[in-house]
């Protein structure tokens, strides 16, 4: 069961909303474009995420449930919704909740100009059918070769990388490959430069034959110490200072190397990957 | 530059548009929304996708390359984007492509309701800012703990994990922890039983403390065979007996501690995902 708080409206507050994201698969398509949506208004939202709704038993208890909170508050809650199956959809929108069709919104509209009938049960988006099967395990060998090759682990096999990340620790090379990897199915490996590197410091002998699947990452001294912080308190590793020194190398290396490179500092990780794929001209994958 | 194909329409063959998923940001909603919508009508598309349209410059390119399939074609191209500023959304929404704004067709009905002016400049999925750092260093957190914790590797600190995956190696436990941590700031550890397990297997004193936490994953011998064959040719550990043998003994452990466990065969990573946040009552974070 889902907890009802009860929204107070005060002046000169921003208004408070309760809002509903409901689909009969993930919800991660609803609760990604509603967020989107609703961020464009300067409200504040207690949000109710309900994925795989596809009996008629459920979507009666959660209209129930919108109904009570609207009873309750005077304010309708917002419904942002996907459901495929019209018995269990009409349940949803005869609730009192204010409804809006993520996806139909934008089929309607599309139906004119394609002159075809949209036909809703071939879609499940985030799923998996023998069609894409094949597809799908070529993600999950992305996922497995990220963490093969995650922070320098092996060099080997780096013929099969699609980009090689480089940078110092902590500039957001894992989390990155990995998400190159999950999102987009992009064979990613990445190496570090450590603080025993810092003189001299050369682009490794086992990189030079992908200097085209290099891409540098770098960050600003001061976040990368405060991230550092959080892991090694008081250390060498975090000082100011440290930072300071192997991010002028890095840099300085990256330019010398001509390698691509981006500061992550005000990115996150979708940002970074996204310009990554850009920059290399890698192909994007959809999954 | 983008290569630019003629589509042929031919009779009896599904209809081939070309679509463009043009965003200011990474375009990752506009790609997901976009292939949503479009999986609903029988047609086969070449997609572009264009992320960090910032520029006017950058926009009258891409005009022109849709003008110019366009012309070439006779077929509209489809047009899906995001983009704040008007001046370089007018240069898209003044091509010749069939153009639809993925977030303003959902602001303008909600514009109605909430009844307040939408502020446009407020919004930016998937990007970094003060207001959410430290929710952001939370999921980077997350995704630390998850390799920290994968594969049984570190069975310290699992008071801190919010979910432990148990299963026998290849049915999904990587995956499935990285994409909680990654989309949900999910902190997730993994355990794996091996062939040398199956011998009187139990639950390991270490998991006895956190069985609350637990959550199971299994799969279809036939399924966990083939992928298992991909790793390890003709081996003992992908033949289909051992893979039978593993995942009888383990579900038996599943069920005699009353351990919730999902079947994985039919999921994506997404509604594995999903279903673990569900079973388990966890908070699902939004990045």
């Amino acid at each position: 069961m889902i907890e009802i708080p009860f929204p107070q409206n005060q002046e000169n507050e921003p208004l408070e909303r309760s809002v509903f994201f409901i689909s009969d698969g993930t919800a991660i398509t609803a609760e990604v474009l509603g967020h989107a949506v609703l961020s464009q208004f300067p409200i504040t939202m207690t949000s109710y995420t309900l994925p795989f709704v596809t009996s008629k038993i459920r979507a009666e208890e959660i209209r129930n449930q919108i109904n009570n909170l609207y009873q309750a508050t005077n304010i309708r809650p917002l419904v942002f919704y996907s459901i495929i199956s019209s018995e269990v959809k009409n349940i949803i929108t005869s609730s009192d909740g204010f409804c809006l069709d993520i996806v139909q919104t934008l089929v309607a509209p599309l139906q004119q100009e394609i002159g075809l009938e949209p036909k809703p049960e071939l879609h499940r988006t985030h799923g998996l059918s023998k069609k894409n099967l094949s597809q799908y395990d070529a993600r999950i060998a992305a996922i497995d070769y990220a963490l093969a090759h995650d922070d320098g682990i092996s060099l080997r096999n780096l013929d099969q990388a699609q980009v090689i990340i480089l940078g110092v620790s902590r500039c957001g090379k894992t989390p990155t490959s990995l998400y190159l990897a999950m999102q987009f199915g992009i064979q990613a490996a990445n190496y570090p430069f450590t603080a025993d590197d810092m003189d001299n410091l050369q682009l490794p002998a086992d990189l030079k034959p992908f200097q085209h699947k290099l891409f540098g990452l770098t960050i600003n001294p001061e976040r990368l110490a405060a991230i550092r912080e959080e892991r090694r308190e008081n250390s060498r590793y975090a000082s100011l200072r440290q930072c300071r020194i192997e991010l002028a190398e890095v840099e300085a290396l990256f330019r010398k190397n001509k390698i691509n490179y981006l500061n992550t500092t005000n990115y996150s990780v979708e940002e970074i990957s996204a310009k990554i794929i850009d920059s290399m001209g890698l192909k994007r994958r959809m999954f």
